[in-house]
């Protein structure tokens, strides 16, 4: 225990000293993670990062490896006005917009990315009260939404198939999300429960996955932020045969690969994020684009920042190792990448 | 030779049926083409749109083949306001910005690669005139090269070496641009002709270049913007064991990939464009992110359409294959994309 | 509990229906597995494949969630001859070349990666003490390794660097395998238990490291052996949309791939053990292509099945998870994948 | 035109100095392309590379330049027993194996691939005779065929298809083999001249397609094989920035990973030629493998082999341009890629 504390990242510099703060500082002329947005805009992104800095950074190691649901954390983030982003503000959300709520998760997922993926989720299903909810729903559900003295989950399943991606545990990341099966046997909901005309439900889901998408790429966007700034103080101040290996012209040139993708990423979501706003009819396309191109290039971003770690890339107290693991899934999740390819190509095909 | 036109690409439909003005109405809710512009800009868009499909597509077959630097057509260009496009209008120059001139030379590439982008090395060498030239220099020259009464040659080499480039012939691509070796032997230049002060020139030739960056990616992504209409079509039309190849799902997907790097590519020329246009801190980094991923990405975009076409897109009668050996310089000319690197990671590590 | 069995692989006939047999099986004639095997090649190769579906398999889930170092099993291995492959028989060995060790490992490692890297290390120590070792520490030692009375381990450090790698845990995976800090202070070693002379051990412990490229490789490969067999069963099970998912023509395609480059992978590893079995001039270069191509390839091969398992591929009663976290360190062990390029590049540039 | 010879490869030492010969002595030991090999084999694989040094690689650019289909060089090849490689002797054919024929072709594409690859369809159309025809059209056509006295012709169509790819100029690469149109209209072709029974002529096609593979994927393997000693040799002499390039560790680093797969694709290759020679049962999905792989990988290599030129590499003076035009089209012909993934995953997937 003891050996291993005395080499952990806080010696090497690596990793405890790493904060999204400084993942901001450093990045933000190269990365352009702030320009172009209005005052507001930095300034709620600011806040977001001190949070994910402050409250959720410290602890994301702990979350995963005990498997702890932080639900303290969450609810202090819901005072600030993440737990119903672009929900409407008479029902106790905070009204922003969807450009907005993606700046956001991109900041606190460079805290943790688990807990912002559920963050995420969890202001979908309070959006979808807002949005298909009548009076009664929106005014019962969504103030204990917003202020996340509830907690939302979202169930889907195809009828006749196993709804496994929600039953099982997760044993690769997202350790901090519980994900179980749902089981209602028997069971009638009431109508005042249920959102929209009977039947309407699907499409309701379906509506939901585009802001789905574009959320969960930039959970993925914050992770691999963190990622090429741990990286690129690694290469700074580790030594291997008598110098840094920032000195190593591979290593540089791979650093400036991930650093362009990240920005072709998070200018890909931003442009996404715009569209669905804007409801243009390419808006289905753009956040396909944007989850399909995002969230397979920051894991290639992570997993090539853990690879420059070398061996501390593997071992637990090196975030770099869980920035990987936990984004790794959102190639999968809110449809895999392959039904983003099929959801891009039948509108290329289509089009006339 | 009568063989070749009875199977020419006219009665395949995928050839001749093709032009830039189809490409921008098929594609433009799928690829923004001109989501987020002004009037203004979708305006001289069209007009550039226009001028690639009438004035340029017919022959760019020709140009290649018989090598031929369309003077006149160049002219006809000049007259749109293309020869200066970032010149001021005191000498002739349409005084548009970084952003329209990518968006001009974008629509043109789609007519013309090779004439695009020595249309965009005109400009440059214009607009250096123009920011560096004193008061004589301007009136003198800048007018006769916005009208394109007179054609600009950009000359660069190192001390000692010989400078390869310039002065061989290519004959995989940019067969309609002359390169041609300029000896200056014993030649004096008149004090009245050199830019800025002794010894400036080389920073003058390196500013030039951030703006070149972004214009010879915005010549990839035209290219790449056709490409992938080509390749559209194609699939749409062609029929193999009894059914369009657009049923096959993996070349569904792989369109599916094309564009959405070609929009990731858009996007990033365009922030870069911007960037240069404010002066904003990180624009040489941003320029060389866009130039790097730009030309690569879409030198592959076009290699896969290629590949698409199957044996017809190594048919000289298919416009594909003029695409990608013409775009194919673009990662090696302007700086090389390992020097696109060594830009990228300098600004990345050297931040503090 | 009882949620997750209902849903666990046994019912879907993907993870507990997998066996190293089945794979052997069906994969054969098209990975070429045992193609151009002696006669007692494949006998030990299937005796190995057997050992893996019957005593590994079944309980490799088990050892990397709760980090059991599997004694008993190891010691069952050694005596079917693979605690000591490539020793002398007259201090216990298999006396077999580098061809049949990589045979063995590879099989083996479709029942547990971790397990199989180290049985791999621990025979690369014996070799180390039966090649370069004095009559007496081979009689001493050799034996005991054989036979896995005792177990051996590889420390390397760089003076003055924390061998880090060594010391602290990993989390991603390799969790079977206790990797701790070994810390000799004021600690005289006997010359008696010194392998060479004074300055040698250097030179002793790098000359292991072209074996335990090989080895490691092998191991990649068997995982990924067992991959594409485990997502070539999924998708002929899984239905989605109506039908299995092995009528998606990307997919069919995508595993078109994973089998090429596992068949590439493993032809590279076998000319490297030749290439070290015979000392060939091009033994250390050929060794590092290997270990730089197989280790790579075969984790994309891994990550790629994981991917078409979907959610399942992310949770942890599938056994393909495990694959992608354990394989996923050898791109780095052994020298990382970075010094195999240095490697192989000296070679080539410095050829006359 | 003096300039150009001025600036020619030959000043620079990379170009004109370059044969097979040259490629062969220096990447024998790293590349392997002769271990494994009998003496036999190793005797006319020199006389190979022999030929492609001193008889084709000095006028390869200018068959290319003008479209040359040199007669009279590949019947001095016919005299060394080249024209009907794997032909039985009785009917003048050289008797060698697959693997024999692959090193052949392999060594002499270093020289000229469009020369080589038409060679390669010469002597699988030589083939077909001599399997497939009686004894007449044995005697009747081989002797002529195996001196290269007469120059066969591969003519495939799909009816109610344009057979494009054999009726139009390739403008991209494949210069020096004229494809045009062949039309029987109206045409009896007398039953002597038929080969096999009436309806078989499509199997009797596809049976030769299989080693048709193998070879076109050998002229990849060549031209990659003397694309990556160009690349090394540029990388040897060319300075920039006061420094050889090859002292770029980026550029080491490529250098290092072309080479792995150049030796990868070779080793599949000759994987699939003994597969083929021995009639194996998984012979068919190897030799899709080898040719997916090889002109995949291959043209990757001579594509970045020009890369590392910088403007060098795309100037008609050197030849790594060529290497790139010509095999460009092997990733399409003989079955796409994209086919030979529907093989392989046909094969894979129906195995019980």
């Amino acid at each position: 225990q003891t050996t291993r504390n005395a080499l952990s990242g806080d010696k090497l510099g690596n990793n405890q000293s790493w904060s999204p703060v400084s993942v901001f500082n450093v990045l933000r002329s190269l990365s352009a993670a702030s320009h172009g947005l209005t005052d507001e805009q930095k300034e709620f992104q600011k806040v977001a990062f001190d949070f994910a800095a402050n409250e959720m950074a410290p602890h994301m190691a702990e979350w995963d490896q005990k498997e702890i649901f932080p639900v303290e954390t969450m609810r202090k983030a819901a005072q600030l006005g993440f737990g119903g982003i672009y929900v409407q503000p008479d029902v106790g959300g905070s009204g922003l917009s969807r450009l907005d709520t993606s700046i956001i998760f991109e900041a606190l997922s460079t805290g943790c990315v688990s807990t912002t993926a559920y963050i995420s989720i969890h202001n979908m299903c309070a959006w979808m009260i807002d949005s298909y909810g009548n009076k009664e729903q929106r005014e019962k559900f969504c103030p204990d939404l917003c202020s996340m003295e509830k907690f939302a989950s979202y169930c889907l399943t195809e009828p006749g198939e196993s709804a496994c991606e929600k039953t099982a545990e997760f044993f690769v990341g997202w350790n901090c999300q519980p994900t179980r099966a749902v089981i209602f046997e028997d069971c009638a909901v009431p109508v005042a429960n249920r959102l929209g005309e009977e039947g309407q439900g699907f499409n309701i889901a379906m509506k939901g996955l585009n802001g789905g998408r574009i959320n969960i790429a930039s959970c993925s966007l914050g992770a691999a932020h963190a990622s090429v700034q741990l990286a690129r103080d690694h290469l700074l101040v580790r030594k291997q045969f008598g110098e840094t290996l920032s000195n190593n012209q591979f290593l540089q040139f791979k650093l400036a690969e991930m650093a362009t993708k990240l920005v072709a990423s998070r200018l890909l979501i931003r442009e996404a994020a715009q569209a669905l706003q804007e409801d243009r009819p390419d808006a289905v396309a753009i956040c396909s684009m944007a989850k399909l191109f995002a969230t397979d290039e920051c894991f290639n971003i992570c997993n090539q920042a853990l690879q420059m770690h070398g061996g501390y890339g593997y071992l637990k107290d090196y975030a770099v190792q869980q920035f990987v693991r936990d984004i790794r899934v959102h190639q999968i999740l809110e449809g895999t990448n392959e039904v983003m390819r099929m959801i891009i190509s039948r509108n290329l095909l289509s089009e006339s």
